[in-house]
């Protein structure tokens, strides 16, 4: 169970000159982990003959894998084939099973075959060619001083297919990987980065399962990582610890977003949801429906940034907004009462401030947010102060009011 | 003019293990490039002391300036000025300008001083300490070899405030740039790449202009890039060819949204919209209010997801939903109308359809979306049939929409 060496040298000139970031890396190191592999080093270089050549002969020595993405297709920057023949001198030749996999796969897409696609078929010399379910140019896979090259096309889709079919079970045969690295990932509302670390029982959690952090705003997303043939069993007992300290604020499991958490709350719990977005422009529906299967708790969702749908859409008395304004805890409640008549819901949300920039006032500064719920028997108003730009304060109100639909979810649930 | 060869280091174990994707190198690169400077490589690894030596010492002697991020702040794993001392021979000792600087932050922040930062004021010797704006851990720079090496953070916004702010004045003092090299970018609607690409008027274009792709779904992005005194004007006579070939399909220049290019046009046609929403889920609504002034032109959208609330809110007939259902070409025009005459509004668009995965049938599969438009003297409805999963089907229907309304301000405005 030794360590494998493994670097990834990801080529295009869109990587250094500010077009794109760099995901393959990332994604290549997700799907590794849990065959055992993991990443040593990564490298980005244009598409330049002697760039890429460099590299290689940098990396060759030192590592037991090299993957390696982009300039595989058949356009004048896609050049990695060629320049590797020259530098592992090992001249192009035509792969009669890479031109196999061309043929086969315009046939499944019912396209015609442009001759100039089969130059996709010169692969150096000894190459294994690798199949692209998701595109047109196949990968290949070639062994030097005991390193094993694989090449792979930069199009993420199509990079991930052949990694996963073709890479990963041929690394197996030859290679075999440590223990698997699996890792489980959690977010966390309400509590700041620190104050989630302080409140992580460090010195009770196994030893060989690593902590790691990242924010995914106003989520803090925290990934429990062990590499063990043991790894289940030490993630479930890290698991059981974590939750215990902080399963209050856990709202969200793995990829899953808040809102798909909080919908199948509301899904379980039966209730019948409707909202009144105002400074938060339909954001908070947005993130419910972008899960399948909303339509089981959300009925309807009243954006009405205007004074006049406020009135004429939600009943919202004319004289509250004189009174108190369209940022206040009575607009707030009457537009809560008011979705919730129009929509006869169990339950209604009502969010309405300052995103900004503009519109703030010294008594009313940007990110002034009131939050309002109605439900039989329940009315609540809050004022939020939220800080930092427009969207910042969409985020963080829409994500409160989520926050206040879990919690009266779970009430709901007990 | 030569050019100077700089690369990226960019540290951390988060950037191999899977967790995040390097987005430093990036952010780097689009700020250099104005500054008449590109990066030739890039390199991750992890915070091990000696893969960083090693990185440093085998690109040091092939690099003018090394800008490494990460690693910078005090906890266990922020070992850069460390790792770096010993790998220099420049012990660490207690920088005078840098403990200034931390001590001027905190009070800045008006937050207590705890000792352990004290610690990010010892820096190899003979460095030049770089304030840090945006956080509290200095970053630093000194001269190997003739090659200067600086050491930023790896939280992007410290770092990019530190590169814009200290970094590129000492370059520019020190290593002045080639020419600058600018970009301009655009976003279409409506084409593919092949069909964008065969428009590119590639053979009147002027020389020194690289034209660039990238995929902003369903948008696609175009860069022109000029390296040249006389870039400026470069970028003018090929963007002046290129909107003549292509301009019915812009909608969007530089970093704008194609809502933000909407919402501009609604405005300037002084045009009061609602809309009525549904397989959309509030997805149009956000991304027009995502930027400040929708109030301008958006009074009311109303997101009936269910068909008691397109009946009880929109007034749709529910002898329309019973007969071609709530999907259908009769649904999509009632719910314009009925959202119009609730909100009083000029112009009124309504969307419904299948946004999947469930719900799809033979006669009407997953990805059926209806758009109707009503306005005075206006009624259009058309059916699409987009492909793709959940989240793409309401992409494409919302910038489908968006479309609609562009077309509708542009014709409004002649």
């Amino acid at each position: 169970m030794s360590l494998i060496r493994i670097a990834v040298l990801a080529t295009g000139d869109e990587l250094l000159n500010g077009s794109i970031s760099d995901t393959n890396t990332r994604d290549i190191a997700l799907l590794l982990g849990p065959a055992g592999y993991r990443l040593s080093t990564g490298r980005s270089v244009p598409d330049r003959p002697e760039q890429i050549v460099q590299a290689l002969r940098q990396l060759i020595p030192h590592h037991d894998v090299i993957i390696t993405t982009g300039g595989l297709g058949s356009t004048g920057d896609d050049l990695t084939a060629k320049t590797v023949a020259q530098a592992l001198g090992r001249p192009l030749e035509e792969n009669g099973k890479a031109l196999e996999m061309i043929h086969k796969r315009y046939a499944e897409m019912g396209r015609e075959l442009d001759p100039v696609v089969l130059r996709q078929a010169l692969l150096p010399q000894k190459s294994v060619p690798l199949p692209n379910t998701e595109g047109t140019a196949p990968g290949f896979w070639l062994r030097q001083q005991g390193c094993d090259l694989f090449f792979l096309p930069g199009v993420p889709t199509e990079m991930r297919s052949m990694l996963k079919n073709a890479v990963i079970p041929a690394l197996q045969r030859n290679k075999p990987g440590a223990a698997p690295m699996l890792t489980r990932s959690f977010g966390f509302f309400g509590l700041s980065e620190p104050q989630i670390e302080s409140r992580i029982p460090y010195a009770n959690l196994p030893q060989d399962v690593a902590v790691g952090f990242s924010l995914d705003y106003p989520l803090v997303r925290i990934s429990l990582r062990a590499a063990s043939d043991n790894a289940e069993n030490l993630l479930d007992s890290a698991e059981a610890l974590l939750v215990e300290q902080l399963g209050d604020y856990l709202v969200a499991r793995g990829d899953e977003t808040m809102a798909a958490h909080v919908g199948q709350l509301l899904r379980r719990a039966g209730i019948n949801l409707s909202l009144a977005e105002s400074c938060t422009g339909g954001l908070i529906s947005q993130m419910l429906t972008s899960v399948a299967g909303a339509s089981d708790f959300l009925a309807l969702s009243a954006i009405t940034y205007a004074d006049s749908a406020k009135i004429d859409c939600l009943g919202v008395d004319p004289d509250i907004i004189v009174t108190y304004g369209a940022v206040s805890a009575e607009c707030a409640l009457a537009m809560a009462h008011g979705v919730r008549a129009r929509s006869r819901t169990d339950l209604s949300l009502a969010v309405t401030g300052i995103a900004g920039p503009d519109g703030g006032t010294d008594e009313k500064p940007v990110g002034t947010v009131f939050l309002a719920l109605a439900a039989e028997n329940v009315d609540q108003v809050r004022c939020y102060q939220f800080k930092g730009e427009r969207q910042k304060i969409q985020q963080m109100s829409s994500c409160m009011a989520l926050e206040w639909l879990r919690r009266f979810a779970i009430e709901s649930l007990n």
